[in-house]
């Protein structure tokens, strides 16, 4: 798509779903001349060796940011901080640095004060995702038209969140600036507290008694279902969100035990008006989310439904 | 498939996204003579007849019950009383009177006492559905390889039984049969609560301070659009749910308080160990879901992802 490559050369620090999202797309896309990254056990760096998508894998996170132009930690929020000390001596002066955390304030914290005056850190969250892990689970479309938010820490020059957002624009994505505090709320309601739910609801059903796992399984089609896709997601990296965003993740679970306190009470008097008023509000947010193109309008998420007659796959 | 239809004639009383699927599966499948239907708007009925799925669509219950070897009621739980009391005198001396509730216990309460001995009334629960609504919305694959639940009081006659059981394996349903109240609990956990709980984060989200309303549908990839599509459900049906099965519902939501406290108390004090157990215990559950066929094992339920240099539809 353009003339000349945006980087010459981009380091990858971990190469999971996200990592290996941005590493096929950038190729795909001719984003870089040459792409390396690392990966911290000995059977993922093989197995991104087999896979063959960057230029070369290294041992160490100070020789791949030796030379890049742009660095993108692609690790657990809780890692970031010691490997922006680990690389900080070893970054090329003008050298982007960015990371794709699912929480800013943390990050911005436990990173700046180790990287040098001659870097450019703009932090970075591509909202995207999906329940697996892994070398292999990532794929050159995950970002398109999901959006990636950019804190850049006042002061930050322009021209490199600039060149970061082509970046991000050219992996598909729409690009959105705000500060770390404020993204790190938005994303407490939009994602951390979902994904606490979802864990904790799935737990529950695991160990109730009078209904066993076995029946939860084989009836999980009326709903329990969709709460286990999110509950599937990568335990260390969940880990570390809610130990880094504590504050707004608690605030939001307080406004939620209100509101679940206030539908309980309805069921329990027998409100019917109060219920149904509840659930015909929420149906308008689903058509709005769809509406703007940030979820499938086909029915069950367009899940498979195999035909009569045939056995489903 | 069959050399002779297994029903003469069946009348459906509702027309909404189950009794339209179960029209067009039981149709495609030759599995009555005839098919007639009711709806409660004109509305809806002349949209019924527009699609010229049915043999015949009538005004009241009471006529389309006549002759009918097979009625089911495709409607609200707590509309299912009043209906069979209106349907009772009108039914065929033999005939097999079922519905599609999702409570059981209601439904068993609310039904039994109008109808005639000379009728066979075997309620059943096909666990499927998707978040729409209306005649439009079936479609004849939503049965397959999903659970159908009967509930058949002691003493139901065994044939009549076995003929709704082999109606619905023949719509491509796995038939599974158990008592009302058990039905009620194992339901309780694998759907009512998780709509609860989705209703109830999609009603916070959409009235926070801090945090607009266009925030919240703009980064809802984060894990929040999972829940809306389950809050987007029929609200009417919803209502009825929470009112008819209030104490297995109350039930399970204590237990989910109580782990949501744990949870809490974990990010509270930093316990990233204990957080860490949880996450890995949920995930598993999720595998065994995806190994028994209940759900879809392409990621982000198989959602599509438009190619690059090309835009999402």
């Amino acid at each position: 798509m353009n003339a000349a490559p945006a980087f010459k050369k981009i380091a990858l620090i971990g190469f999971g779903l996200i990592g290996g999202s941005i590493a096929r797309a950038a190729r795909q896309q001719g984003l870089a001349d040459a792409i390396v990254t690392t990966a911290r056990s000995a059977k993922s760096r093989a197995r991104v060796k087999e896979l063959g998508i960057v230029d070369d894998v290294l041992e160490t996170n100070a020789e791949a940011v030796k030379d890049a132009d742009l660095v993108i930690l692609c690790i657990p929020v809780g890692a970031c901080g010691a490997v922006a000390q680990e690389i900080a001596d070893h970054l090329k002066p003008g050298a982007i640095v960015s990371d794709v955390g699912s929480v800013k304030g943390a990050v911005v914290r436990d990173m700046a004060p180790h990287l040098p005056a001659s870097a450019h850190f703009v932090p970075a969250h591509p909202v995207a995702g999906t329940e697996n892990s892994g070398p292999d689970s990532g794929f050159a479309e995950l970002f398109i038209d999901r959006w990636c938010i950019l804190t850049p820490p006042d002061g930050t020059d322009p021209d490199a969140v600039e060149r970061l957002r082509a970046f991000w624009a050219g992996l598909g994505a729409r690009v959105e600036i705000m500060t770390p505090d404020h993204h790190d709320l938005v994303l407490a309601i939009t994602s951390h507290l979902p994904h606490l739910i979802a864990y904790t609801i799935v737990g529950t059903a695991d160990e109730l008694e009078g209904v066993t796992q076995s029946e939860v399984l084989k009836f999980s089609a009326g709903g329990f279902r969709d709460f286990t896709r999110i509950a599937a997601s990568d335990p260390i990296m969940w880990r570390d969100v809610f130990l880094t965003n504590k504050e707004a993740v608690l605030e939001m679970l307080g406004t939620f035990n209100e509101d679940l306190s206030k539908l309980t009470r309805a069921i329990r008097r027998g409100d019917g008006e109060a219920l149904f008023e509840h659930f015909t509000r929420t149906r308008a947010i689903r058509r709005g989310i769809v509406e703007i193109g940030q979820d499938s309008a086909a029915p069950d998420f367009g899940r498979p439904h195999a035909q009569l007659g045939k056995k489903a796959e």
